[in-house]
């Protein structure tokens, strides 16, 4: 064995990277959706190839991902059967599927204890000790990902028709959203009809702009976002000296507001969650390997 | 003219009464779907229908519906152009299209001040003073209908999932709702990518029952959901003597818990949405015909 794989996929698109077996990168291959719980034979296709382009970006037959081992970080890969039902059908030499947490933890931290926090559009969190790493939250716009963008543009929209109903005090920010919906709740309305998470997070780094400046509805919304962040840090159980990462698009908003004792914990990630599969391709199967083939 | 028509539609069904021109119900009938944003051509054929089906259970002939004016409260009327393409297409003598919130406060405390507080699967509210009425609440269980059936059954499950991560505290409660979901979280996640307002509405006399009973979550689930009640009420602008009534699924649970300010101004509603509308047509088209006639 020569080389190792690093897969990162999801629902908007697939990565490989191919590396030496001490996980140095070689070249990197991209391709569409992996999302192995709507659609589990397509996902199959992307990721074999995005791993065939990874090879031949680098100069080598893609014939010879057969011959690879492979880490797969991918979402919805703690769920159910998927994980088992992918790596029957995967042709590497060998498979190791987790989940995108899982790989972007290893990423962002290395192999050693510490947690992520990952606040983008959602919000999950991923802790580990010893060895052994384990989810909190992340369970969906509906009724979890506390603190996301999704929930916070939610929250505005909630927050901006209780002031058009005088039930709750109006602000700047208020005023502004309901400008946008051309002062009538009903456009507020026919866009909830249709509204993806991403599209309530579009209004995320607004609510925390105008917070800044003092817009009391603001500040409400991201100071109960901050403690629930808090909140779910506080069930990760860090200690002084564990490595903390914020991931995700609203990570530099939160890292100021966090109180001292989480800031004295973060760091700059090491790297994405690609980097994290090659790194523990090249943890699993580089040393093992070695030890098999000598 | 020797008889008037009220009507009540919506998205399950559509009724109609007929009655004499004073108000007095003569029958009822009843068809399909009456959603005027949806597909108002449908709307029409099952108003017509309802109205027919009345004229034929009074023993009249149903071609009598043309010389008969109307009063309709409709889901949907308050938004946009519907209200206004509909009665052009309407073969009653005259129709006057109302909200089904404007029939359900007529119905529920006849022509005088007062308002009525809408609390099922959704929640809204109407108030009237001085024959004028205003609208309050009622944007759907996404950013709106907070105290709703359906925000308490998502408040309930956003709890029992952070109970289940350790971020808040479990309660008899939400340790039943995880033995619901066989004490898997991805099985809670599931269930609330396919559920409607109503799905998580079923959840909310349990969790009413539990809070009588002091289980922690869900008294704070509940002080909360009263709290935004009171918050609606508060923007009414009710004065004493004004009449308050609680429709809806929940209006039992709410009725003792609110303060009693408001309990001293609930009264039982008079009638339903349907008889409101008859209500209103008497007196708009009843006496004016009347004059008119005369």
């Amino acid at each position: 064995m020569d080389f190792i794989l690093g897969i990162d996929g999801g629902g908007t698109g697939c990565r490989a990277a191919v590396a030496t077996r001490d996980g140095q990168v070689l070249a990197r291959g991209g391709s569409g959706a992996a999302n192995i719980r709507t659609d589990l034979t397509s996902a199959r296709a992307h990721i074999v190839e995005a791993a065939r382009r990874a090879f031949i970006e680098a100069g080598k037959d893609p014939e010879l991902i057969k011959a690879a081992p492979a880490v797969l970080g991918l979402a919805g890969a703690n769920v159910g059967t998927y994980r088992q039902q992918l790596r029957a059908i995967l042709p590497f030499r060998e498979s190791r599927v987790e989940s995108d947490a899982e790989i972007a933890l290893e990423g962002a931290i290395g192999a050693g204890d510490g947690a992520i926090a990952v606040l983008g559009t959602g919000s999950a969190y991923r802790v580990r000790r010893g060895g052994v790493s384990r989810p909190v939250g992340g369970w969906g716009f509906q009724v979890g990902d506390q603190a996301s963008g999704a929930r916070i543009g939610r929250d505005l929209l909630e927050q901006t028709l209780l002031a058009c109903d005088g039930i709750c005090e109006a602000s700047p920010l208020t005023r502004e959203i309901m400008a946008v919906f051309r002062d009538n709740p009903e456009d507020v309305v026919e866009f909830t009809v249709a509204a993806k998470p991403g599209d309530y997070g579009g209004f995320a780094p607004k609510v925390f702009d105008h917070a800044a400046r003092g817009d009391a509805v603001a500040r409400r919304i991201v100071d109960k976002a901050v403690a629930d962040v808090e909140g779910a840090l506080g069930a990760l159980d860090l200690r002084e000296g564990d490595a903390l990462c914020l991931l995700g698009g609203l990570a530099g908003l939160y890292a100021p507001l966090l109180a001292p004792r989480y800031r004295a914990l973060l760091r700059e990630p090491k790297g994405d969650a690609l980097i994290g599969a090659v790194r523990m391709a090249a943890r699993v199967f580089g040393h093992d390997a070695e030890a098999g083939d000598g």
